[in-house]
């Protein structure tokens, strides 16, 4: 369910009168950036760490915002007031170069920038159980830390998931992880994660940057180095993190398991240390609260 | 200027009408794929070419068109007629993979298919005199045979060049050229054409495919080899081809010359050639008519 209150550059409009003409930027080129940031009980998590990521994509594609940080936060603060969200759901985002007759050369035009709520519950069954993956050939463009809406690889692999009966696609150029379609992934061996660094080849996650801490505060190494295929398939444990998917087992690859089939121990203290950093009042460990 | 009746689905609306939602899969995914079909004195050229493009763009994304290709010719060629198009001009259509709430995995729904008429004169003062390039990493993706609509890479190497006096970037992946940021490329070397082959990593030119036929019929060989960018600033001519752009020179790279700086003998065989083939009434050859 999308809450009717949108924003539309500044102005609040219902939801069914947000349109846009055919000669947009967003529509003709992809040319824009977006976000995604979590609501939990009615509040923001790790919203600094969006917006600030946000900013980085357009100064990446020369873009200006039509905003500044501060007022971005107001307004997306007054978003989550006017449609009264108090449970769980998450707010899109996305500004483009504007609406403009056709030219791959910047119109000289303001940018369009909106966003909505929609709710959405956690994933308790996923996050519990673990989600299955497969492995796709990554043949996105060089620049994947840039949150663009250049997302037809990533659709592509995504639904050639969703077809072999997967919940993720784990992307490699080569024989090197990358990261999944629409999320983060890591393994653990012999105690340690391991996951991509933050090269011009994957997305810098703000859940990722937020297991990184949550794993320092839990004594447990992570080591930001590329990891093959093969690393994958002898993992200990493997597990994916998105703003959505917070962090989710992966407990089968291709059809095999991924060691006992089960969700790892390093992996179940790192959704635990999650639930607690984002002050959680659902919880996957009946015996948390 | 746009004429004023475009084709939304199989039906004709005013173009200040035609309007999508926000959650349009080529707005949030850039999912979906487009073509550009030149119209001369009121008559498409190389149609069947990009009808068959479009029909293998949409196959190799999975995208079902909401029409046969016997369908699409009758709607295109009822666009010039309801618009009484006389000119010259460009019809621009796009089909996306339709309106849905936003997930990466494909939407049950209908895609989403329009089209409109814009006049173009021909450049004729850039393809007589020639134009300026700039070289640019190709930091694309690995398919991009597809002409599709995530151009974002596409629409930062065009600005790129636009702000250093260029009018197109030449693409290179490591040494070797591929075509340009919405063009193919050409080097003449001791009277022989040498063009990048059909693979993954460019795209098909309708264009690029009639310079081949033109050439043999001329008796240019036209070798379809990768070249360097040694080979580019070492070549006695260069041109681009593109629906819009047609055959034009290029006598200028990064600020240097391309040998005399003058378009050369074999680039205007061909724009020759060209203008015969699509039965031009206009010439940039004075002599011709």
């Amino acid at each position: 369910m999308i809450y009717s209150q949108v924003l539309s550059q500044t102005n609040f409009v219902n939801e069914d009168e947000l349109m846009y003409p055919f000669q947009e930027r967003g529509l003709q080129f992809g040319d824009g950036i977006y976000e995604v940031i979590r609501v939990y009980q009615g509040k923001y998590y790790l919203m600094n760490e969006h917006v600030d990521r946000l900013f980085r994509s357009a100064e990446a594609v020369k873009l200006t915002l039509p905003f500044t940080k501060e007022k971005l936060f107001q307004l997306l603060d007054n978003l989550l007031k006017v449609n009264q969200v108090k449970g769980d759901a998450k707010v899109y985002l996305q500004a483009t170069r504007g609406s403009a007759l056709r030219d791959h050369v910047f119109p000289d035009v303001e940018a369009n920038f909106y966003a909505y709520v929609q709710e959405l519950p956690r994933p308790i069954e996923k996050l519990t159980n673990g989600v299955a993956a497969i492995t796709q050939p990554d043949v996105r463009w060089q620049n994947c830390y840039i949150k663009s809406l250049n997302l037809l690889p990533n659709v592509l692999a995504k639904q050639e998931a969703k077809e072999r009966g997967a919940f993720e696609a784990i992307l490699h150029r080569d024989e090197t992880v990358t990261e999944c379609s629409s999320s983060n992934v890591y393994i653990v061996k012999d105690g340690k994660i391991h996951t991509h660094p933050e090269t011009n080849n994957i997305l810098h996650g703000c859940v990722r940057s937020r297991v990184k801490v949550l794993a320092r505060q839990l004594d447990i190494s992570i080591i930001e180095k590329a990891f093959s295929i093969d690393d994958l398939q002898q993992a200990d444990e493997v597990f994916l993190s998105s703003s959505t998917a917070e962090v989710m087992p992966i407990v089968e690859i291709n059809g095999n398991k991924v060691h006992s089939g089960e969700p790892g121990p390093v992996t179940k203290k790192l959704q635990k240390a999650y639930e607690e950093d984002a002050g959680l009042t659902t919880s996957i460990f009946a015996q948390v609260r």
